[in-house]
């Protein structure tokens, strides 16, 4: 592929993402069609499905989408941290990141749950990628003393577990709001590895 | 209904629920029918039906009954704990309860999410049920002056966040271990709330 058609392609398949998280959000995942969201991008029918198969793998590479998004906030974010500011910094970039993009974190999460086995396979992928991120982390926070000699694996997981429970009970019910959870959680969760928020807070 | 047919009704729906778990663990949820239910638990067509409209609202039942059981379980195990202690000695309940059930745990946690929507919307009661047993535990043991003033909403829904989050994990790839789940889970949930579990470890 030359390099003018692989950005023209790039930016086709941007547009269909752009547009099925449109049509989604305005008519749900199950009653969209993919035609919906051809006419939505402006695309023709051929180069849908030669971006994606079907609808399944659209909605897909719209959950690996945002979770590159993340990754990318977060590692931008912690860019200049250590130890525990490293662990402190990427779970209020997550938070920060959710709560900024509640409509698509909606759609993803809560819309998802139609979908059964296939999601739930994406669900773990995506947890897992996150919360072996957190265990380098919190191993790192250890190593340089930071927090107490924890099982950083349980830890992760355990935390991953807490941030995604709340992050779906606020785009379900907006109930506790984004800023109880952001104020609260992540005190919570640094005094779960032994570290007082209180000592260090960073402006 | 008199005293006598209800007995033998409880018995026949009980009977009936212990054959579903078998079935749906043998066979699947998906490929296990309402027929080959009958058969196990030999009981007529006739009253399957007259307890469980569809297969469905069977699987929902098995969760309702399977939710009963963790309640009794911890009901039981802190009537005679007060301040931290109840919340110490429920979550440690509630973990041995899972541990000792890895079958049932297995087949209402993980087949349950092919359900899609249905089993989500039971999840969330599930979820909430136990959220707000907690809730009102930490409260406790914050007028106790056992704990720390945390914000017992959004430590309620993050413990139970990181409790199914784990035990998911540990029912899907026995990784991380009960052992270890049992072991490190709750002093890091403990910690949480700025309570070492180090000072008062029951025995």
């Amino acid at each position: 592929m030359s390099a003018d058609k692989e950005i023209s392609s790039k930016s086709t398949r941007n547009r269909i993402l752009d547009a099925a998280l449109d049509v989604f959000s305005n008519n749900g995942y199950h009653t969209s069609r993919m035609d919906d969201i051809v006419d939505e991008a402006s695309v023709s029918k051929g180069s849908i499905y030669f971006h994606f198969p079907n609808k399944e793998r659209l909605f897909l590479a719209l959950v690996d989408q945002f979770s590159d998004l993340i990754d990318r906030s977060v590692t931008e974010a912690i860019a200049e941290e250590e130890g525990i500011q490293k662990v402190s910094v990427a779970v209020e970039t997550v938070l920060s990141t959710f709560a900024k993009y509640r409509r698509p974190t909606k759609i993803l999460l809560v819309q998802a749950v139609g979908l059964g086995s296939v999601f739930e396979k994406k669900r773990q992928e995506v947890h897992d990628r996150f919360a072996n991120m957190i265990e380098d982390f919190l191993n790192e926070a250890i190593a340089a003393g930071d927090i107490q000699a924890v099982n950083s694996k349980i830890t992760a997981h355990a935390w991953m577990g807490a941030i995604y429970t709340l992050v779906m009970q606020w785009v379900m019910t907006a109930e506790p709001s984004k800023e109880e959870i952001q104020t609260h959680l992540l005190p919570l969760l640094l005094r779960s590895v032994g570290y007082e928020p209180n000592n260090e807070v960073k402006g």
